[in-house]
């Protein structure tokens, strides 16, 4: 196969002294322990409830949880075992090894885990997934497995996991198998023009512990200065310089550049230099009162949620969920119950598009998608009093790569909350009646190289559920020169390179069983003619509209929320009639939520599920993933395409699938300097019950008072049991020691092209 | 002037039976006092600050704070003393009388006030406005007069304030002066069906204290049978009864009515029944674990915001603004400025339409424009520990009505608060960077009727101001025959009549000066040949337009968040060349801001500011307002006209005014009932600074931690003087004591016709 048209720039030159992206140089060691918890534990104060536990019992066993490390391990001893595999250990393995990337779950397919969940059916058997990359071959390839059932067995066996893929094949070539070839390719590159890099970037790129700049993308302090490779096939003999790029001048050889250097005439841009202003250190003057303590939320009494800590089991009010935690997607929730029903199976992240564009070549072919590098590595423990309230609940997580299995310590955090506004109020001539809004927050963040992604499941006591995401961390930026176009200058000589966030997030409705239909219910001007007037009026009415068919099941989210798109039951309508069901509807951000671009040259067959808001599926156990971690490898030939998934099937009561997007369109300005802040750059969805009681779920609430008055003051106050905290509460006492913070190593995503990208497991685990 | 078009239903049956919509009985008592916040202030721990002041001293006297009680004095009794104006004291007028219904501050004229402010020029005269309705004619009206300068001496003079309308003429028509004659007209024709009523509704409605029905239009308990009269003109003895309508047929005579009543075959619907339903008191069972008291947010060490009571003047950070409050509009913030520069000149609500559809006229013919009732007389006391927290800081407001100074005590509340989520966060390999998001908040509450409106101005430590607004309280509902056009049917007869909130602002963002534009970046798709690449690619560029004209100023909000709107000083560039600005967004919501009927039958000429999510303005001293509360009076002939705002003037780098609505298409369903809760009925906009600073403000906040590690662990735990809350608190000390509530008594709209609008003074001031 000729790969060069999927070869643009494989390399580029960019500065990398210390800084905030500064390179992995530390060795791993992400199950390290930490006692930061335990000083919390101690000093929170014991509940002044006789009969609530904070433990759970989950009525079943957790059927998505993670593999265990046992079973990983099984796994991995039992694929060495297959000859034919010729495996090599992760740790001693090269570029032409043939090593096992990552184990993690085959999630159980719905037909069978709900077949053990609601009708008493057996557990249904575990699997493993293995994602093996083969480099011992001239086109060295990944290929993901189905190994099981579990634990291994003689029966146990492994299989290509063809059936989870819509290309019919889990395999995917991987172009660019030779990063130790591509890295001595860059300098040897390089070397050619030391002498104009000392000219025009005043330092040196030799490979040199010493040396000034690096050969890599992804920074706030790129310079500007990109060369052009073709390095089809493994051969680094073969592979050949195809031009150089400096001020959007291309010169197609070597030569070229260094007699247009000379010229008199060429123009030099100004450097990228680094200062105190890529720390994210307090800078500034300090504002009056800020050494004042800001408020803070305790939990005076002690928590009100349950939690089966060994089958991650959470029971918050009249919600109930199992969690689970995959390398590719990092935290999931599964079998959402709410008041004894199921509302969602699966509810979690896909994909993370972060799509860029600009005038050079590495932003232009910039588009990740993280789950290649995968949400579950980098999401790291959590600080209380920071990312969480100290009274938080932790659990940890685990993931199974390289061959090593790694747990996160502290790194989802539960916890209760009171966002600052009331779940209802109302005011009368004589009487006042007031409802806490009292949410329940499920977090993790994972920080993905540049940008820190926070991820927030919040129930609420009116039966709503709200998935947010948020981003903070670093831009990826671009050299100024002639970038105008693409986003605006932010410092002397960078540009904050326009991109684009889509997050697609899997909602997997079941309303009242799994027999299902999405609605439109269309809020519509109309001019009717009544009987109690002459005259025709210009009014509004509800109109109904069923998406019954794949064919038009891929929607934009309307203009000025005309529409409330709806997963309704149709054949369990409430007592007056009208279906019950949940509403759907974005609830923070407004910067956008899908890719502007619908044609992207970077992502090709692999952004089918960013291009609209929202898209619904018929349920197939073969369609559980609207992407691949390995569909970056090859974007062009994914193994999963998810355009594949809609091939004009009925979606009128049946089981169907929300795939739905969060993001923004993001123009970084001197504002994300050094940091995108998290106050404008968050998105979220809300569901909701629409229709689907009787009445507001929130008056089972204690929470609540009502204060009867006339007009000769207050004759009454009406509680419910839900009286306000009382009792001392130590706030020394809860600090968090942030010296016992485990301090996992950060590691980072590498530049790359996704038009020719390469196996950076090396760096991702 | 006939007025019979104007006519369609002026009243209708409903029921009034005790229950959450109770008609005031109760005498006013605005003013009444509290000492509900004395026992929080006596329990509130000392500040541990040495050098913070609670205590602000206003740089400048706030030149837009309300009237005093002893300036609203002398303007009415300058009026009684001008004998052309036939006055008679509020007290004692009758329908046939003059009186005054408001007075209020007329703002002054912004070139004054920027001269005042900027350039140490004189403070601005003071001036009143008085709006006085004329009963004593057969023509009845209303109209403003501007009286001044304040305080009143021999050079006060007063005029009708005619340039403050687009009209011309500070008069409007009242075609329902006569509430009195109405409520007996209403009881003499539903005498003619007392037999009729009893058999459909199984109930009386004579006027009696003890009749069953009231006849009304907003209630949870519509029963459907409804009248049409025409009441042109003010001799009741010549209206008119024109027909009856029940079940969706309209019979043009009682004869015709009770004919069909008497027949066999006439339809008779089911009874809309109040019972516990109506009532938002706790019910269901408790939730396990809700005995617990929930999370709460403490202050522990004191007040870190400065608040000059007197001049209602506060500075939080880096933002500095003054508060006022008015009858129509309620709470209103000025001159905001962010580290000693304007940004906002003013910021406030200008109008708050529900607009209604429904099968019957009542519904149909109901567009809710609440400045009519004003938000002002509604917006009542905070509850300490609901409404706000309990270590909030409250204000007083004053309002002038009907010849009465009313004080509401506590009525805005100011506090700091965690929102639950950091605004910075970066991990790497061998640090973690953590910022508190410590946000301060303006509130007020305001219950309009059945709803109550809460309404936040948020201010964050990266310089953006967040308006917030949310709805809780009673629906409108229609009775449920076939109006599954309009709405769900939500109980045994009742259906959630379909209604669209849009709720203007003005936000007169002046950046470093009052020459500002309007410009939007656009995010587009393109395709592009670049030089180092032999094929087209699809990408996507920033576009930058600029609004140069208000013939271009009428925007919708673009789908997927496509543009950016900003408003930038186009000659102000940073150092980098962009112009400084802030950009202004939705942030929270998705259900709609703007009106779904763009030429409505009911708001007629009225309703030009909410047909757009935001409009562009040249700021001029006559256009202050996009609404007028008298413009309710008569729709078809409003005093301000929105839509004459626009007259082709350039935007070009001038003093430009955004006006923008927040809102939401709200088809009620059964959990809207007993109450809208605020979670799902919430909207909001964002401005936030765009390329206006060199780097993100929240960098100057001691509030962030910064953890060194390696492998080795933590190596160093960098705080910069925001150390975490310590101490102990006495959460039983700051309990609010809801027994010391005011109880301020709520009253209610009525009932009306926007196509006959009637005066509803004596209820709602």
């Amino acid at each position: 196969m000729l790969v060069s048209a999927a070869v643009v720039f494989s390399s580029l030159l960019s500065c990398a002294v210390a800084g905030p992206h500064a390179r992995l140089k530390s060795p791993k060691n992400w199950a390290k322990k930490t006692a930061l918890m335990e000083v919390l534990a101690a000093a929170s104060p014991p509940s002044n409830s006789t009969t609530f536990s904070p433990v759970a019992v989950a009525p079943k066993a957790n059927i998505f949880i993670s593999l265990t490390d046992d079973e990983a391990a099984s796994v991995i001893s039992f694929l060495h075992n297959q000859t034919e595999l010729n495996l090599t250990a992760a740790a001693d393995a090269g570029a032409w090894d043939n090593a096992i990337e990552v184990v993690d779950l085959v999630q159980p397919n719905k037909t069978d885990a709900l077949e053990y969940l609601d009708n008493g059916g057996a557990v249904p058997d575990r699997f493993a997934v293995a994602r093996i990359a083969f480099g011992a071959t001239d086109e060295p390839y990944l290929q993901d497995f189905i190994v099981g059932p579990l634990p291994i067995s003689n029966s146990s066996t492994y299989a290509s996991l063809d059936w989870a893929t819509t290309s019919g094949s889990a395999k995917i070539r991987n172009h660019n198998a030779d990063e130790d070839l591509l890295t001595q390719w860059n300098l040897d590159v390089t070397a050619t023009v030391a002498d104009i890099i000392l000219d025009l970037l005043n330092g040196t790129a030799t490979g040199s512990d010493d040396d000034d700049f690096d050969i890599w993308g992804e920074t706030l302090l790129p310079q500007g200065l990109f060369f052009k490779s073709d390095i089809t096939g493994r051969d680094s003999s073969k592979w050949q310089l195809q031009g150089w790029l400096y001020g959007d001048v291309f010169y197609s050889t070597t030569e070229e550049f260094r007699q247009a250097w000379s010229s008199p005439d060429f123009v030099k841009y100004d450097l990228n230099l680094p200062s105190s202003w890529i720390g994210s250190d307090q800078t500034g003057d300090f504002f009056p009162g800020d050494n004042i303590a800001p408020p803070i939320a305790v939990q005076p009494n002690g928590q009100r949620f349950s939690v089966d800590e060994e089958q991650k089991y959470v029971e918050w009010m009249d919600f109930s969920f199992y969690i689970t935690f995959t390398r590719d997607t990092g935290l999931r929730l599964f079998d959402i119950k709410y008041k004894g029903d199921r509302i969602i199976y699966e509810l979690g992240l896909q994909e993370a598009i972060a799509h860029y564009a600009g005038l050079d070549p590495v932003q232009s072919a910039t588009s990740y998608m993280d789950t290649f590098y995968g949400f579950g590595p980098y999401a790291f423990e959590l600080v209380p009093g920071f990312d969480c309230p100290t009274y938080s609940h932790f659990l940890n997580a685990t993931f199974h790569a390289a061959e090593v299995s790694t747990t996160h310590r502290n790194n989802i955090c539960l916890f209760e909350s009171d966002p600052g506004y009331l779940m209802q109020r109302h005011s009368s001539s004589n009487y006042l009646a007031l409802t806490k809004n009292i949410v329940f927050t499920l977090r993790s963040v994972s920080t993905v190289g540049n940008y820190d992604y926070s991820f927030d499941y919040v129930f609420a006591l009116d039966g709503s559920i709200e998935t947010i995401v948020r981003a903070s961390g670093y831009i990826q930026s671009a050299f100024y020169a002639k970038n105008n176009d693409y986003g605006y200058q932010v410092h002397d000589a960078l540009s904050g390179s326009m991109h684009d966030h889509a997050l697609n997030w899997k909602v997997d409705m079941d309303i009242l069983g799994t027999e299902n239909t999405f609605v439109k219910h269309k809020i519509v001007p109309v001019q009717v003619k009544y009987p109690w007037s002459n005259n025709t009026r210009s009014t509004m009415q509800l109109q109904r509209e069923r998406v019954e068919n794949e064919d038009d099941a891929k929607l934009y989210w309307p203009r000025n929320g005309a529409d409330m798109f709806l997963v309704e039951n149709s054949d369990q309508p409430n007592k007056y009639g009208e279906p019950r069901g949940y509403k759907i509807a974005p609830s923070r951000g407004g910067a956008g939520m899908h890719l502007t671009i619908q044609n992207s040259s970077v992502l090709l067959k692999s952004q089918g599920f960013a291009t609209h808001g929202l898209y619904i599926t018929k349920q197939k156990d073969t369609e559980v993933r609207a992407s691949h971690a390995n569909n970056d490898y090859d974007p062009g030939h994914p193994l999963i395409d998810f355009d594949a998934f809609f091939d004009s099937e009925s979606l009128n009561q049946t089981d169907i699938v929300l795939w739905l997007n969060l993001g923004m369109h993001h123009v970084p300005h001197t504002g994300d300097l050094p940091n995108t802040v998290f106050t404008t750059a968050q998105s979220a969805f809300i569901i909701s019950p629409h229709n689907y009681l009787l009445n507001d779920a929130s008056r089972a609430t204690r929470q609540m008072v009502r204060i009867d008055y006339n007009s000769s003051g207050v004759q009454l106050v009406k509680e419910f049991g839900g009286k306000m905290p009382s009792g001392m509460v130590n706030l020394t006492a809860i600090q968090p020691n942030f010296n016992n913070y485990e301090g996992d190593i950060a590691t980072r995503k590498f530049p790359y092209d996704p038009l020719h990208p390469y196996n950076d497991t090396e760096s991702i685990v």
